[in-house]
């Protein structure tokens, strides 16, 4: 494997974003390439076997362009994706699940109770209790789902009374249980950190299952020696005449499956800068992949 | 064309279900067979080619089971993609825009201001504002995309108060402005009618696009000769083992392209009945039509 191809990175749509932002921010040297799905956005609401496919086909679309590891940014595509998402592309794969149930157990130090949100199909699985509860047996698991999150989070409302009032309708309850730790398994979900923290109250360590991820392919990298050369990085910097690497810059490429115009003006929103490289294209039909 | 044959819906998802209710009240003899793409929802976040491609391909599927008449209830299907149906279909096509303008001009009765609410795609085609003028030249249109409307809806949340908060941030400044009468320009939104009405004041006139869409069907079909007849009529009770029709009873038929359990379930949540016969199918790639 070429250790200075691009990290892929998918996403049901512009959620992801905030996963990226926690790459570039930890593996700064590194390129990305993202691919939003925002022709069939959102998966949170999907079967099994709806979500397997439309992930097959971003895997392989994101393989297609030559990268060295996928990252699927998509909690719900992690929940229920991910061994198709291995058997079908020859890269690492790292999902949301195993980093966020790691670091929740992590951060509930032996507590018998974790929180996790997330969307309707992430609950229904139960991925995460199962990936807690292997990792720290006797856990008690809080799952719910939160779907109002993503509308507040895309509609720019995160600092609301509206965010606060849904925020409290879904969290509430949470105050009385005693939890250590509440997962945000949710791409969305980190954009309403402040609401959620003051719904759940302050003693309650909030994981952002992006930065979790961000930290195992970290480790994955230097463990399989695939961290981006220093002469590269250099050659990187010059090539787009800059000094340093900025999010969204010229260096990471963006690509859509629709409405690319929308995906900049939220993009803009969660990361206050819109992607320099954004193109749509489509990624069903593998065999006749053509940028529209 | 067979007047007995059933009258077609198609939907992004689940939200159509108030189209379906609508036309059921007004022709209750009628059978209807509603296709909801569930795999692909929601549209009114997507592009006009996406959304043309989505609303051909559902349009296919259901002449392909044999329909009289289309409905399409998606309203920004109906703003983005009814002269791209028309071309694809050989049957009469009726979407939600035109009816509603027409509605909403008479119900304003001369006044000078009419209100829109709808998806953001649908706004941005501004395929209301357009209806309206051509019928009442100099009317002011005001339209505002509410997106979270539809997750409230699904989520059952239409009478609380985090709905009342909602329709007061994006609705409450249409109290000073005068508005006659107020489109609910997306199949989601007349779940929310009451919080609708309290945010804009008792005097603005709603319109329900279904409910005057399925006006403009029963127009259609007695205009056009396709009533079902009274023989047929009698015949269908008969099959059923029935002495009248019911919402969702087994002489509809219902489709949809993914996770016929959730849509079963905010099925019960909006017409208080789950359909009793519901198919999961694929509508993609036209020439290999299978059910899954």
């Amino acid at each position: 494997m070429d250790r200075n191809l691009p990290i892929g990175i998918f996403d049901s749509g512009v959620g992801g974003l905030t996963v990226y932002r926690a790459l570039h921010e930890r593996l700064p040297t590194e390129r990305y390439v993202y691919l939003g799905d925002t022709a069939r956005v959102p998966y949170g609401t999907k079967s099994l076997s709806t979500v397997e496919r439309y992930a097959i086909e971003n895997a392989r679309f994101l393989v297609s362009r030559g990268i060295k590891l996928l990252v699927v940014a998509c909690n719900t595509a992690s929940a229920l994706a991910v061994p198709a998402i291995r058997a079908a592309v020859p890269v690492p794969v790292v999902g949301m699940i195993g980093a966020g149930a790691r670091a929740a157990v992590q951060a509930a130090a032996g507590s018998a109770r974790v929180g996790v949100v997330a969307t309707e199909s992430t609950v229904k699985s139960g991925a995460y209790s199962k990936a807690i509860k292997a990792l720290a047996p006797g856990t008690e698991v809080y799952e719910r789902a939160c779907p109002l999150f993503v509308a507040l989070a895309e509609e720019g409302w995160a600092e609301t009374e509206v965010a606060r009032v849904v925020a409290e309708e879904y969290l509430g309850e949470l105050r009385g249980l005693n939890v250590a730790a509440l997962v945000m398994g949710c791409t969305h979900y980190p954009i309403l950190r402040r609401v959620i923290q003051e719904a759940v109250g302050a003693g309650v360590r909030l994981i952002d299952s992006g930065e979790a991820a961000a930290a195992a392919v970290e480790a994955l990298i230097d463990r399989e020696g695939l961290r981006r050369t220093a002469t590269q990085e250099l050659r990187d910097l010059r090539e787009a005449g800059a000094h340093a690497r900025h999010l969204c810059d010229d260096l990471d490429h963006f690509y859509v499956t629709d409405a690319a115009e929308r995906f900049a003006h939220v993009a803009e929103r969660f990361l206050g800068a819109a992607p320099r490289r954004l193109e749509a294209v489509e990624v069903w039909g593998q065999d006749e992949l053509q940028p529209r």
